[in-house]
């Protein structure tokens, strides 16, 4: 189906929340202008005349096409990945990014609000503050529950709810492999131990279907997770 | 617009998160069975059919009419506040609760998303903790700024985004008006000033606004809410 819009995609290539918006974008065949925003040495324009917090990712939306560093003021702005990905779910009905049946577009939803919820606090205590990984684990166990027996969430499709949760869920087994992370020495490959076994077969599945998807491929990139992990302060033990 | 599905309803009538839920089925003129949950001596056939979690708001969806108290395994259950807004605005497509528009949508779905983020831990900082009102303010600021010149968050209909909001604030400003928090005593009805100020002036009509639907009249009861706040040892000054 022709896109009758320009899209502009601002990004980083680290950001797990960007990484959803992208593989969205991939899994839809949208036809889109990638930009990539120095976090570190933000923009003018890009505060100035996409998002006014400054975050990404962002996306404009219509109007003229025109170069990334000169949005126009007749393109719609968004912002925050979650609302994006329900954009890019109204934008191509016929994607697949989410069903048309009210009830699976609601499982969907409770998905993500249960991962938001309760898995991105879950991996900070572990990772960061060598809180137990008990939390972590139940959040899992939490999220496994709403899990069909097969596919993905919302049906055999990849729909939002699993690109939402995909990059963080893949970058904690990869820092899990690299025993990265502020918990003892070997905790990291103990509870990746755990996630393999018998009480998580059906998230373990899962993650396998979620990293086999071409979009996720064409997005994510384990080395550079890793290396990420590895020079940023808050998993090194002291 | 006939109703395809039977709703059952499980609320409690001081929850501003059930509120909202109610306020949409409301404002979607639906047809549905209210049940309300005693909270303080959940009955088993909640947790055991309806929601596992055990809160409110909970709805089923679908399958045959049976008493609420004996729920049918053939009906859809469904949970989250947030969520069961989005899927009354798929079941309702025509009652605006979304507006169509992909553009629209996301700016409501912006204004929940920052309101979650923002104001209700600023809420109860201020209310609860007596930390200064600045990040109230700042977070109800942060909505103000979404707001269009006027009407509703998208449009001139009220949406989602209108409802998701409207039990909180207007408690707020109802708490204010009796000075009910564990603030110093008057510091209530300064913050309302500020409020009724020319900074807040389009937050002010905004809430006039919400106050004016019958929807949200047909739920919310000042009384209710305040006589709540005056039981609730957590606005109580030590």
């Amino acid at each position: 189906m022709a896109q009758a819009e320009q899209i502009t995609f601002y990004t980083h290539a680290i950001s797990l929340y960007c990484q959803t918006v992208h593989i969205a974008l991939e899994e839809a065949k949208a036809e889109y202008t990638l930009y990539y925003v120095d976090l570190k040495d933000k923009p003018a324009f890009f505060v100035n005349k996409v998002n006014p917090v400054g975050k990404v990712p962002a996306l404009t939306y219509g109007g003229p096409k025109v170069s990334p560093e000169q949005p126009s003021p007749e393109s719609a702005k968004l912002r925050e990945s979650r609302v994006i990905l329900e954009f890019l779910a109204d934008v191509f009905p016929d994607s697949g990014l989410l069903p048309q049946d009210p009830v699976l577009r609601a499982r969907a939803r409770l998905f993500i609000a249960v991962f938001d919820a309760q898995v991105f606090d879950a991996f900070k205590a572990y990772f960061w503050m060598n809180e137990p990984v008990t939390k972590l684990l139940d959040a899992l166990d939490a999220l496994q529950k709403l899990l069909p027996a097969t596919g993905f969430v919302a049906g055999e499709k990849c729909g939002i709810a699993d690109i939402a949760v995909a990059p963080l869920l893949s970058t904690m087994v990869a820092l899990l492999e690299n025993d990265l992370g502020v918990y003892p020495v070997g905790d990291g490959r103990n509870t990746l131990e755990v996630l393999r076994g018998e009480k998580f077969a059906r998230f373990s599945t899962y993650i396998d279907d979620l990293q086999a998807q071409p979009s996720f491929k064409a997005v994510w990139n384990k080395d550079a997770q890793v290396a990420s992990g590895k020079s940023n302060t808050r998993f090194q033990r002291k």
